[in-house]
């Protein structure tokens, strides 16, 4: 996408100021501030949905802890499209009000991801952790409360924006901990660098049928990078596969390959081509 | 496993009493009172680990929200063995304490996942939802704070055992919504009965090699009823895969698969041969 010289519209994200995903915003978009901060997942979409915004941007899967579950799911749900993709190396800290120490800590604040992505920091001490809306909104509360013995987790940049002192930084576990974003909008935007594509579909149940819609990756040598399922509603135990593989749209194998898959699937809907931020190491 | 004539040892689960896993532990073994109330899903593990306990109960997957990631990760990174599985219809309903009515509720605690799984009920209401740590200890939590304004979302056994009233019930918009629970132990334990085989392995991250694998159950008419990616810690955008598939480990036919898969892949484990409780639709 050429955005240079088209920045009227605006742009919304997941959480608020200091979110992980207001700062893949900056990253992809570039310095913007015309942006729609929004409380939970489903605004986004719904966002998009009502024209308010014209794209949006959504963490889709960690590292350390994996898919962002709610996402993939309003994706097929609201029928729009990826057209980006942005890495983020996410490191999470310890944070208090001004003149708090470790010690006077006895309660955290924070996004339940950002518990289990610092668990080996957090074992064996006596603190009670307390599941909040996310890691900025929890920056946002401590700074409010004012009171020494309430401490977060969050990131040095929300640190900076609510005025809160960094008590132990870079406390998460993996220290190669990354977040995945997606960035979505209401149309498909291809072009000759787009080089990942992602699609969803159902299989019927029975034997080989995942297996023969694998084949044609094979067959083409096309590299699938993700495959991840998601519960059918209403079927229990049956399921939604995501795929994520290299290929540009632009090219007849890949089209040949998205055919050929598209005939055998119960349900299918292609989900985008876009640039590939994150590379498998 | 035969039970019936050692019910000696005592059996963990994650939660309070009146937690749906709880209630799977009483359908799976029947009604024993000699149980560990586990505060995380880790410390089931740890509670095994010690020898405190014979056999640990948790929840793996849900039909409506999806896998419980990080019941898989302990799984591999303890080294036990599923031995066991239970399904459990699990509907949500909307507690008060005595004497409140819906319009009273301001704000309702709960787990995240029965939000979740009662999205459709509580949008576009001005509720305060706030994330807790199960809904049975939610329930508690109510039933300590008697306060006709907060609410919570359990079951109605957990209502009963903490005197709450039903406000409104099966708030959960799937109503076929179940939960699949694993019995761990620290051995494996195959019989003539059992018909579920669960593995877990890393392989080469090169074109086909996922293919490759499924080839095995296509060619030897053996059905899979679930594949599951976690993400490999140290290695961004690598997956441990997780694999359900029907078979018994005392057929040659299974064994020959078993031991094929092995030698293709990186790291391999065998998390258990078993009975299936959950039959897919």
């Amino acid at each position: 996408m050429n955005l240079e010289n088209d920045k009227s519209y605006k742009i919304g994200f997941y959480g608020v100021e200091a979110s992980f995903s207001h700062e893949a915003l900056l990253e992809y978009f570039g310095n913007i501030s015309n942006t729609l901060s929004c409380g939970e997942f489903k605004d986004v979409f719904n966002a998009l949905d009502r024209g308010v915004i014209k794209y949006g941007v959504l963490p889709i899967e960690n590292s350390s802890t994996g898919s962002i579950n709610e996402v993939y799911d309003l994706l097929r749900n609201y029928g729009f499209y990826i057209v980006g993709e942005k890495c983020i190396k996410v490191n999470h800290n310890l944070l208090g009000i001004k003149g708090a120490s470790i010690s006077d800590i006895k309660e955290i604040y924070s996004h339940s991801q950002a518990f289990m992505q610092s668990k080996e920091f957090l074992e064996n001490k006596k603190l009670k952790l307390i599941p909040y809306f996310s890691t900025a909104r929890s920056a946002k509360y401590i700074s409010e409360e004012r009171c020494k013995s309430k401490g977060c987790i969050a990131s040095k940049r929300a640190a900076e924006l609510y005025n809160l002192d960094v008590l132990q930084e870079d406390i998460n576990y993996n220290k190669k901990n990354y977040t995945r974003f997606i960035i979505i909008g209401k149309s498909m935007e291809i072009d000759h660098g787009s080089d990942k594509i992602s699609i969803v579909f159902t299989l019927e149940h029975k034997v080989g049928t995942l297996y023969n819609i694998l084949k044609h990756f094979e067959e083409n040598n096309l590299n699938m990078t993700k495959i991840e399922s998601r519960p059918k509603i209403d079927s229990p135990w049956q399921y939604y596969f995501y795929i994520d593989f290299y290929g540009n749209l632009c090219n007849k194998n890949a089209q040949k390959v998205v055919e050929k898959i598209k005939n055998e699937c119960e349900y299918f809907k292609l989900l985008g081509n876009y640039n590939a931020d994150c590379i498998t190491s």
